[in-house]
């Protein structure tokens, strides 16, 4: 399995602290030695940083760990892989165009035996059920709404509906954002804090480092985090339920709440 | 207008001494400092490294410089803006997937009022003519071979006819590759050399930095690198002529040459 991080805000933010938190599993608290990536959102562009190798030994990790990539939508990956050979082409988050606007994905989870069949609109680089998932899910909705990207009600109700038949072949816990949105799908475990005024003092579980938000922070900035498991040990965290499909935007959940 | 580096060789190289004298001419010794792009593929995977900063003053420049990543096929541009803003959106290399390819394309030139009829396959995800350029010939050639990757023949001949309509508009200098081939079109500008055995050391024009090839390579390997304007002062380059469109493999031209 992997473990998977995203935020979403209403100002740009940087996520070096979380990620700071979230790499150390990648060999050093956890076992998630495959490979990791992450997606920075900028307006329209989108950055994306990938490595087969291990987050905690990556040249790359460290850059990011240190680098203030400022963000309105990230997501975040470490991989123990499950299916797929270590390379670089299975490695999260995937990224494929639609509707004029880079669309970026993670998965935790297995489906097994899961051969969709693809009409080549998107097409695997690499061997996971992961990819090909997204390529099934950018296929259903471009097939949907052939004109152009439709209004967050509609594109909501098809993605739920495919997301449902997904997680009828195994564990789909999911992170998927267009820049605008950031979609949160669980399976069996995912969880999100929304960090707003007044804000306080976190502490990481991964590494002894705290960060006095409230130091760091606008009255007005909004940021939501959401991580397979909790990132810090003095805050509380809301459990996304198996099931649920949530949409964040601005730093909190807008749609999918049950 | 921008410049162009690109790479290709028969065994996974570094592209660090390249790379440290093209970067120069992002803000130092040249003034493309409208930020920058490199695409490493390794096998079937890509990594692809943006950044709208000025390659100078860019902390991930500084880490690409640093850490020699080992790829067949590099494409890196840096960018003085003619159409679109700064921004990520609109920095090169631009990547989509085809065929289950990862392609990667950067763009030196300008194509006057060009609007292109895009079916919307690719839709580009930024303003510059470059883009919209790269998603006609991705589009053209899915439409000319639905089921797939051609021989490579068939490809380019497909490829030369496309690009000969877009060289009507104005500047087209570009490099493309899917990690297999790379492609390098010239209308004005672009430059190549072949290095193999018996190496020599080279000695960079924009710093003043010399590397000792025979020091790290073996008997076997061959690396082709293209650039807009050559890298070296000791080293004889090939001019590109306008209207050629060579195709590198293993690190050499082998098809095209007029």
């Amino acid at each position: 399995m992997c473990q998977l991080l995203g935020m979403n805000c209403n100002v740009p933010t940087d996520i070096c602290f979380s990620f700071e938190g979230f790499c150390a599993r990648g060999g050093k608290t956890d076992e998630h030695r495959d490979g990791w990536g992450i997606a920075f959102f900028e307006d329209l562009g989108c950055r994306l940083f990938l490595d087969d190798n291990a987050s905690i030994a990556s040249p790359i990790a460290q850059l990011v760990k240190q680098y203030p990539i400022k963000s309105r939508n990230v997501i975040a990956h470490i991989r123990k892989a499950t299916q797929g050979e270590v390379g670089l082409e299975n490695c999260h988050p995937f990224q494929r165009e639609l509707w004029g606007n880079y669309w970026v994905f993670a998965h935790n989870g297995n489906l097994e035996n899961f051969e969709p069949k693809l009409t080549g609109m998107y097409l695997p680089v690499g061997e996971t059920d992961s990819e090909k998932a997204f390529c099934l899910l950018l296929e259903t909705l471009r097939e949907k709404f052939p004109h152009g990207k439709p209004k967050l009600e509609e594109l909501y109700s098809i993605l739920k509906t495919v997301t449902q038949t997904l997680s009828s072949q195994g564990i789909f816990n999911y992170l998927l954002s267009n820049g605008e949105y950031l979609f949160v799908h669980c399976t069996t475990q995912l969880h999100y804090i929304v960090r707003q005024a007044p804000f306080a003092a976190a502490h990481l579980i991964d590494e002894d480092i705290t960060v006095d938000f409230q130091a760091l922070t606008n009255q007005d900035d909004r940021v939501a985090i959401i991580a397979t498991v909790p990132l810090t040990d003095n805050e509380v965290w809301t459990v996304i339920s198996p099931g649920e499909l949530l949409v964040f935007q601005d730093g909190i959940p807008i749609l999918g709440k049950s």
